[in-house]
């Protein structure tokens, strides 16, 4: 089992791009769960057709919560997960990551599963302790970043890339590379692959912009699904294929 | 003394409304304060023309501060404070803000500076208890919000507003609208208007996008600085009074 750990800033295309490469690598016969760790708990809605009870909220209003709660199979035969967000302006939305990981710790989900590989969807905004858990607690062994050229994109990655790295030295997940999702902003390769170079990892792939993530997602699904076919299926494969790289 | 709390998205334009606004106040003969309250640390950068050191990174690097280290005067008047953020992916981005905040009261800053108005500029993608803090722990009377029509952006206005309407209700800051900060995009007022009837706030005021912001920003300079006879400057003298209405 490989854990690897999406981060980004909000509203790049984290989402859309796991979601794709999980149903990609499904397609190829892996076994993927995917678990979104952003309180706004969309992560797998485009492989589900719709937003799934979050942990955090299931916890709160049932006071436990049973696997088949918490984890749905999507059409695209991928397996999904979110942990959910706190009550806006009450605790920790880092510490509730956790929570709910440790939930499905408790419940087995991975021996009873068995995924190849499990995908975490991140917000980066704020790497605070909170949300840096994934790469902190062992619970991901390899971390890639999502950004485009704009420049907010680029800060977060740096600030993303700065914690990792930080705790790397320790044995923890290590920074694999950026993922380009493309803004079609001015120069943008050159200024990711710039920023790319002061923190000192590859870019490990350009994934264009594509009006095939808007044509599916008016449906609530992946390109994988609709358009397997497509170019952008082909990207999103290609992307697949890098990550599983040493699975199996 | 009025305290009012700046809200919204990362990236919408909080520190470039707020200082603007704090600038064109202080043109008006009050005593402004501006306190960045986000990890970016850059609220400021506009009026100082320049970063200046942050209260988490001078406790940090000296064990302690004065008063003199963390607050500047900016040339339009305004004084300037940055709180700072943690270290990435260790620590509390919100309790940093707090540290900052109890600093400045143990070194009566309020006593001493004597500001009429105190604008904090609070960064609101994540709305965990550390970044309600502003709004839970007595800190600021009232409450913007800058969002455009961007679905992120209202995404985030609609959490902010649940957190502070949560907390309103035990007497704490009131939420006052919406500022609209427009990105021209397709049916903007409209779709803001919508999620404001929602949220049961009015939208306070329309800032025009204006190519005045990056031709002032370029020299790290607010438009008020600039461009003070512009269009752009009235507008900002607008909202301001609109903000201090009740002041003095
Ligand atoms: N490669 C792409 N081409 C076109 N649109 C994209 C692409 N990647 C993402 N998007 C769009 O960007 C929006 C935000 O993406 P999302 O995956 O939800 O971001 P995040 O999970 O990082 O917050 C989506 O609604 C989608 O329409
Ligand atoms: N009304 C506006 N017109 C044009 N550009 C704007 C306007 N408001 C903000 N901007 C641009 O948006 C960018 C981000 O704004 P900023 O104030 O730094 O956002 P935030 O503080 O919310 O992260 C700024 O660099 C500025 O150039
Ligand atoms: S650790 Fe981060 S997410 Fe948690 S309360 Fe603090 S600022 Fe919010
Ligand atoms: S550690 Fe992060 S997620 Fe947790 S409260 Fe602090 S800022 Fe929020
Ligand atoms: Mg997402
Ligand atoms: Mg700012």
């Amino acid at each position: 089992m490989k854990k690897i750990a999406i981060y980004g800033k909000g509203g790049i295309g984290k989402s859309t791009t796991t979601s794709n490469i999980s149903a990609a690598m499904a397609s190829m016969g892996f076994t993927v769960m995917q678990i979104g760790c952003d309180p706004k708990a969309d992560s797998t809605r485009n492989l589900m057709g719709k937003k799934i009870p979050t942990v955090l909220d299931t916890l709160r209003v049932n006071g436990d919560a049973t696997l088949e709660e918490l984890v749905a199979l999507s059409n695209t035969n991928v397996l999904c997960v979110e942990a959910g967000g706190p009550v806006p302006g009450v605790g920790c939305a880092g510490r509730g990551i956790i929570t709910a990981f440790e939930k499905l710790e408790e419940l087995n989900a991975y021996e009873i599963y068995k995924p190849d590989i499990v995908l975490y969807d991140v917000l980066g905004d704020v790497v605070c302790g909170g949300f840096a858990m994934p790469i902190r607690g062992g619970y991901a062994d390899e971390v890639y970043i999502v950004t485009s050229g704009e420049m907010m994109s680029l800060y977060a990655a740096s600030n993303i890339s700065y914690a990792v790295k930080n705790f790397e030295k320790r044995g923890y997940a290590s920074l694999k590379g950026l993922i380009l999702n493309s803004k079609n902003i001015e120069n943008e390769r050159m200024l990711v692959d710039k920023a790319a170079d002061e923190i000192g990892i590859p870019v490990v792939y350009q994934i264009p912009r594509s009006h095939y993530v808007q044509d599916a997602e008016i449906d609530f699904k992946t390109v994988i699904e609709v358009f397997p076919e497509s170019d952008m299926s082909e990207h999103y494969k290609n992307l697949a294929k890098l990550l599983l790289e040493d699975v199996k």
